[in-house]
């Protein structure tokens, strides 16, 4: 995505742990990676973190090393992937959306991450380096830890948790932000604010669109039929299950709220239009007739016996202030003070 | 939820009733409780009632005790569950919402309550004391009714009854609530009543989100096939599965209600700016052209003879009520009045 | 409901007929009516009316006789159940809605009707007196009807056959009342057109929740397992299903009728706002440039020689009638007369 | 439903084919027509056409013939029926509706149709004389035609696909309709064009009403058990479902687009009124100010020494330019012109 | 469809490829074709396509020599049909739908493209000629991929997955066309923007109607259960579905976004309305109140003593300058600057 990014080299985290003993190394170049990956041995689970997808080779080159798909190979590399579960012949391969909140541009960013589970290794693929694996990592490091005396699947079941949980984060730093609209809009609706909400429309829809389908996926992982997935750890999915379930839950909620949000906006719109025609219709329908009262003692008829007379002048005045009186109280009757 | 209610020591509720006894102590520390909860020697059903989770350990001590699974003691402690049935090894696990209705700031309380149904326990956890099972307590303190003679199943069933009659107390109070405003908003419609509207529309929302889950959990534990539940307290859920599914009418017809109450609004808003712009539209046709007679006569012509004549002033005064004449024969014509 | 009704006694009314005889009895207290009632001898069809269930120990005693269940009872006497049907060991519930239209007030009545089958009996619990069952009646009356060869399931059909039909005839009424408002909003929109509209709203809202649980009673009791349901009889049921399907038809064409009203209403107000703004702006456009003139003229400068000179008036009054006629023109070019 | 037609004769149609022969007689009496349906030889298909149903005597003689059961009879008569198919012991009852387009009064006509299928024969039934059934005729009479070598299912079949096809005729032409009022919208949003909207939504919505179920109906037949329809003719029966699965796209299609035009007649409103209001606010913005002015210098002072000046006429006259020319450039940057 | 094309002499290719060999032919009289396309040897796969449908003895020539059902046909002659899958004995018959972008009129265009497989041979029917299969040529003419050495299936997935990526294509040009208009929409909301909208929709409206069925049809394809698809390319075809799932997630966003549009136009109507209003307001109720003073001033009674005096005029000015900041203050306090 970013052109800068690709010239950077890409860098490998590797980790391989037994319930006695933890491998882990950061920040190596991908050939040493993947000397480190010797699959023959098998014993404990090991942990491959690819940290960007820019350089196709390689993803080829860690590919060809696990047996992956040529297919998977593809979907990896093309990070526009809805979340999805894909099962090979010895391998399961899902695609989910880290996402991210930029505070300084108050909008979600959305980057593709990409899990392969086999027998004893899970290889995540990554667009962009940083991430929000770090409580995974601490569990593996942590000797005693349930995850270190259990296999990969407890692994790809730790980063699915990690990865609904700053979705949660995500989801609520949006909500706060439409609530910060909504009470600015109760006291001032102002077209900037119809501008927040057309744009917190447009996130919302696209956080429905990472999570819906991400939804599917864990269930289907859920009911995994290759048997890499161990019924202790399906138990445990059936909460991430239930995390992302909440998830549409609050963003289902969210629309509903910028919904309801709009017709609020447009009834202010409304309102206010009405209050200016009021104080317009009050003003005109005041001063219009009392002009006319001044047009007719100013036209200039030569007999006109009331304009010589001492009491005309007063007369007059008083004629106009009955006037604005009676205007005033049809006002107040109709309630427009 | 509330810090201060977390100072407060966890007070726990037990009871253990045969066809023949029952005990039953309230006010109880945590430790006197789960001593009472001998659960050897299996005779009868036992009730145990934790008033608040505030305090983890506590809620791990009776865990443990119970041998309740770590996946089931995350989510009693995390109170924003959705309404959900767990089924665990011989356990049954059922998240509900207590609701309230705060009468002073006329909005909906909601609380989550944990239900976790053993082969003859059933245990509770409140998030804060004070709730809705008095009528279920009535029951088991009386010799002789048909929950004494039946298991821990039944009582669960009685819970969730309680629970259930007491959300359909707090949709009627709702449902006045947007009948008050609905009678109003025909007599006068205001710009505080639509905040109401919107207001009544997120509750609504809310409710939803508790009822339409419940739905789904107690349909679940009707075709709950851990054995836990007999078949005749079967028969007694279908009644409260019931229930929920008027529930859901109401809270769909509020909806719907509110929605149409949305669009009277709106239409009040267009129709009273109607009425302002005709009242405008009046007073300016009838008097602009008037003031324009007025001007002609304003001006300062030497030789306009009109003005000279005696029938001059008389003539255009005349002239101007004809043409006030025409134009309100006009106006009702147009039905305006 | 009605607190003067449940002060009169309820009346039972009792047919017991076989193929060659019927005995049929109305207006008997609850005791007659039950001492009539002999279920052991088991010839022929025994149909029971309770006409209202204001005495709940009269219910009770019904109850005890035929032996229904607890839960079948509490359903009886709570009037407010969606349709639904119920299967016991080897009784089946069912609950319908009996409509009525109450032509002064122009509003639906709605009461609730539960139906019980038996083996070779069928009882019959109505919320008021009055029902739309003498059709039925007449049908058992009369020797050699298909009915007298037939078994109680084929009593409960017909029941169920005159109640969908007198909804049928409920649902005429409060389309035709639709489509009188429909035909004078197109001639003169007025603000009550509108607050019938949503009374509409509100009564079709209430109908749909009639008519939507009535069609899933219906087609449950066709696919009923407790053989209390003929062969034959289903093949008939299977035509009041088709029946329930055309009122649910009607209803929502009813909904999306009154929807497409209201967006008539709304596009009326809207025009017609439009149609006062034009005048308003055609007035003022005329007359506003038409009186600065005047006002030029009507300038006390003393050294305005256009004033001195004898064509000065006439060409006045003929700039402004050239100005009046370029107005008018620019108006006719827009369209607004 | 016309009580006219009611009053003539109902006449049928016979025909009877094999392979080598056809037998064809139009306009005979009910008695004539069932004397040549002799049902024992067994030879042949047999098509009997029955052209109005006006008269229960003949209908009931035509069922009795061919033992039809009393429920088929008495959708028959009944001309409200959705689309729907009915197996009965060995007929098959479909109920379909016949479109036609009254070009004069531009609105859709619809007639009941049912066919009843047996062993080797097809009964129909329709509402008023006059079909769309001459496709089928030609193909019965032309031999060697495909139709000639199979038997009564294929017939049916035929039948249902000049039925499919006619309706796709109308739907064309209301369809043309729509895009009639479309463009001239987009030229002249007058009122006339809204009405001309909301007959055109509930003409759909009567066509949706006879298609959906059609379908629905269409499908049943293809996964017909009865026997009566061979797997040859499945296979056309598919093609059948493929159209009226393409006439629901349509008529879903134009729903659309009416609802877009809606929305874009209410634009247009809008848009309108704001060009009106543009006008009379460029015209008061432009000319009261002005007014003001001149009313300045008309007022009475005796000591305005600018009114004595000779320079004092030239400067209220530049002054007002300046005004004006002031004004003119407000409104340009605003783009109001 | 362009009668023009009809005159042309339809042109077909063929292409018959083994992993060894591949014979390529364009432009080939039917006669040519059909020559080349010899059943009997089996060997490698055969691929003929005929480049347009106008000629009906060509397609009938064609389907003969490959032994195509009449039903098949008569879709392929009739280019209206929705995508779908049809299996027929030994063959499988796609329809799917070539979708181009014409820039120049800016709307989209469509075309049938009708793909027959067999054994070992697939048939392609296009509208008109001209297509985006390149890259599948490319593919068979290029010794050892994949192509070479798989069988017909995997030409079929080849062609699907070509389609497939061209609507993805169109769907991002249609996008950016709605993108363009909404960054317009921000800046200057125009009523030709509107119309716009209103174009888009139908566009967004058609391509669903391509994309929808399209899925079910890869979907059909995917469970195809003739035999003629291998498991492997099945495999691939999953990887075709996910696609097509991400072309409906592409035009739902789309729908969604021009639904946000519309709104947003409409806002912005709502608020250009309320600014002219503003304006209007401002001039008149600044001005209207001044006028009325002028006019007191300007009335001709004779004994108004005020404006004898010397300080009359100056005091006259101030009170209509403390009139002017009064209001200019009230229309500051209401934020209307």
């Amino acid at each position: 995505m970013d052109d800068g990014i690709g010239e950077t080299p890409v860098r490998c985290e590797v980790a391989r742990y037994t319930e006695a003993t933890c491998l882990h190394r950061r920040e190596l170049a991908p050939e040493e990676a993947l000397a480190l990956c010797d699959l023959s041995s098998g014993e404990g689970v090991l942990w491959l973190n690819v940290d960007r997808v820019s350089d196709p080779a390689v993803v080829h080159a860690v590919a060809r090393h696990f047996g992956m798909h040529p297919l998977l190979v593809e979907d990896v590399l093309h990070t526009a992937q809805r979340p999805k579960l894909e099962a090979y012949d010895n391998q399961l391969y899902l695609v989910v959306r880290m996402l991210g909140y930029d505070t300084e541009a108050e909008r979600v960013t959305v980057e593709q991450v990409s899990l392969v589970l086999g027998r004893n290794w899970l290889v995540l693929f990554q667009e962009n380096p940083g991430d929000v694996f770090d409580p995974v990592r601490q569990r593996f490091l942590t000797p005693g830890t349930r995850m270190r005396s259990r296999g990969a699947d407890w692994l790809l079941y730790a980063c699915l948790d990690a990865l609904v949980d700053s979705h949660l984060g995500v989801l609520e730093q949006v909500d706060d932000r439409i609530e910060a609209v909504e009470e600015s809009l109760f006291e001032n609706p102002e077209r900037a604010m119809f501008t927040a909400l057309h744009v917190g429309r447009k996130q919302i829809m696209e956080l429905r669109r990472c999570i819906w389908p991400l939804r599917d996926a864990v269930n289907a992982l859920q009911h995994d039929e290759t048997g890499l997935v161990s019924p202790e750890t399906t138990l445990y999915l059936r909460d991430v299950y239930d995390h992302t379930v909440r998830l549409i839950d609050i963003v289902e909620t969210s629309r509903d709220t910028l919904a309801s949000m709009h017709d609020l906006y447009l009834t202010s719109v409304s309102n206010r239009l009405n209050s200016v025609m009021k104080v317009l219709t009050i003003i005109s329908t005041l001063f219009i007739p009392l002009s006319f009262v001044t047009g007719i003692f100013g036209m200039n008829f030569r007999h006109m016996t009331v304009l010589e007379k001492g009491w005309g002048y007063p007369a007059a005045l008083g004629l106009m202030a009955a006037m604005a009186a009676a205007m005033l109280a049809f006002f107040k009757r109709k309630g427009w003070f």
